[in-house]
């Protein structure tokens, strides 16, 4: 796997992966967002589906907390994840964690990590962590961390969480070096320090001599719905600090509910992957993505629909909706939009029926999908920051 | 809506709908099983994944008892029930109650039947019966019933079903004169009368006065999962005897969790049109159709993939399929079968993945469709009795 920035203004950084995959035939631009799955899957969609939602990400987002305990059928399966689960036509990026799920504290130990699966608490040290490496041959690995740190971590928790998952990253790549299977996938180290700047300087510096392919930056937050509130102001100088120590021409992850206007605060701090849990998260309180992203539209046109222009989505299951008869975005062209109306994905909520998901589903990855799409135009026609306002004018009154 | 019988054979007719819908333009082949619809649409499923399902029947089976909430929404909209749910290209089986769903007992009046919607009872009486049948505009409306009778009603019960159920039927005709919107809905009286052969008889006969387009066989029982195991041979002589009332030229139809063993013994009984909750019960319990309906194959062919011939399904969420990685059933061209293995969706289902619904609704359908293929093929060529005896012997140990 190769990156390479293409351009960098204010810290937005316009990029290409390359030679990925295990013919080394994939490219990605960046600033990118990974396909959010659930066991291996994008939520409630098949494979046709999905692939008539335009600009769907090449790379999906499989994480071992859902996937951890069908790994020993994934061994004996022999071909990877990606052909298990059917996706094969995308790369494959393996993390710890489910973005959309909050991870419960105070359960990792020095010798591993708890992720939490359906069956539970699943404690993963990096002999197990590697053998499902093996089995699942992502594309690319998220190296076995201790991330359970946030803003009232002790300067002691901080260091542990550090030394840890430092000593995981050198216990994988020795394992890696005489590992057949891994000898393709690429290795993303984590950087963790929580909210002190000269921690996280120092794990910066210290995964970078471990010769990783790309960085994350873990340690901030406990995942879940609640991180779409996630106050990126706070971590400003410690994100910009962290990535002076970090080499141009290796790409940075980070892990979050992404809201419209937190992706356009992440972009300009320099993360270039991120991931998609935010639509499914809002597909999931049965809502629908409505904000405007057309930065060339008139003032009229982007205000749309009769919409004020606050608050990125509108919740389907609200009352106001059971005779609206227009689609739920005008003029958005997703498969749900152009056969549905608002009173019908109404009707659905109300009923429970989960075709609602479905078309909710549908409509919010196409919407979040076309979003990167416009950020990456802007960063080459220099609009960034009229679309960063726009969107900015659009965050929602209590946040 | 017009209906010819092409062959009977001991009773099991084969026969074909004609000038069906508001262009007279659809026809459908019997004996046939309306798709199964929730909110309005497949369960779970997007038009465009229906749509590639082989041998969808081009009729929608909706209720009221998931639709009457929303009718106020629909009936701003103008356009109908089919138009609403984007299902414009399918012809509508509109009838009260959901057979998949078990209908409380002991709440009819004689006012008007309950049904029972998301938001509790509901009571519908003709006049607002008619309002919705108007606002929904089906191309069948099975006509406003009393239907909570069983084997243990007393005669004065089964009295007043019947009674009820021919005012309101007389009273939907009178209504029906004066409604443009309903010109070209075709109308289905109910036949009730429980297990007693002299009531069931009076009510055909009374019912056949009215000039309705088709009879629906209810009284039965109330719904719901458990009728899937209803023992039709206790209403056999019954049924007979009320068919003998009934013209040749006019459908009928009878709603069940229709197993495919009942199904053959219904068609045996002259029923022409049944439904397709039953793939869907078997979809929401996390099983998969695996039944062998081929009278050609050989005999080891009919065994395949393994499996004893006994059962109709098999649970995929069993601990036995964590490492089977054949398809759910060997041989299906289905979209599930050609794409996923076992193994993967009883991954998806012991994570709770509601992909699993997706995969298995696709499958359980498909099956059940060509099932109803092969056994219209079976009376064509005579090989009915052999389909018959080969889906008898598959037919559970303990049922």
């Amino acid at each position: 796997m190769k990156f390479s920035v293409q351009n960098v203004k204010n810290g937005c950084r316009l990029g290409l992966i390359t030679d990925l995959g295990k013919n080394g035939n994939k490219s990605i631009e960046t600033p990118m967002c990974m396909l959010y799955t659930r066991g291996g899957n994008a939520p409630h969609l098949t494979l046709d589906v999905l692939k008539k939602i335009q600009r769907v990400p090449p790379m999906a987002h499989m994480y071992l907390s859902s996937l951890a305990e069908h790994s020993e059928a994934v061994t004996q399966f022999k071909e990877g994840i990606a052909n298990f689960c059917g996706m094969q036509d995308f790369a494959v990026y393996c993390s710890l964690h489910d973005p959309a799920t909050e991870v419960p504290s105070g359960y990792n130990e020095k010798s591993g990590t708890a992720i939490w699966t359906k069956g539970g608490k699943y404690k993963l040290d990096v002999n197990h962590f590697m053998q499902i490496q093996e089995a699942f041959q992502p594309d690319i690995c998220e190296a076995l961390y201790d991330g359970d740190t946030n803003k009232d971590s002790t300067r002691k928790r901080l260091l542990k969480a550090m030394d840890r998952t430092l000593n995981y990253l050198d216990e994988i790549q020795n394992k890696r070096k005489s590992s057949q299977k891994l000898q393709k996938t690429a290795l993303f180290g984590v950087i963790e320090g929580g909210f002190s700047v000269q921690e996280r300087q120092k794990s910066a510096h210290e995964t970078v001599t471990r010769n990783v392919d790309g960085f994350v930056l873990a340690g901030f937050h406990n995942n879940g719905p609640k991180t779409e509130m996630f106050d990126l102001s706070q971590v400003t100088e410690i994100c910009q600090k962290t990535m002076e120590c970090l080499p141009e021409n290796k790409p940075r992850l980070m892990q979050n509910a992404w809201r419209p206007d937190k992706v356009m605060e992440g972009i300009a701090l320099g993360i270039d992957m991120f991931d998609s849990s935010y639509p499914y998260i809002v597909t999931e309180r049965g809502c629908g993505l409505v904000f405007k992203f057309n930065v060339c539209a008139s003032p009229e046109e982007q205000k749309g629909n009769g919409d004020h222009l606050l608050g990125f989505q509108i919740n389907l299951a609200d009352k106001k909706y059971v005779d609206d008869f227009g689609p739920l975005l005008e003029g958005c062209t997703c498969y749900a939009c152009q056969n549905f109306t608002r009173s019908y994905i109404n009707h659905l909520l109300n009923t429970s029926e989960l075709l609602s998901s479905v078309l909710l589903m549908i409509h919010n990855f196409h919407h979040y999908f076309e979003f990167f799409h416009q950020i990456r135009q802007s960063l080459q026609d220099g609009s960034f920051d009229e679309l960063n306002s726009l969107i900015q004018k659009q965050k929602p009154v209590d946040s």
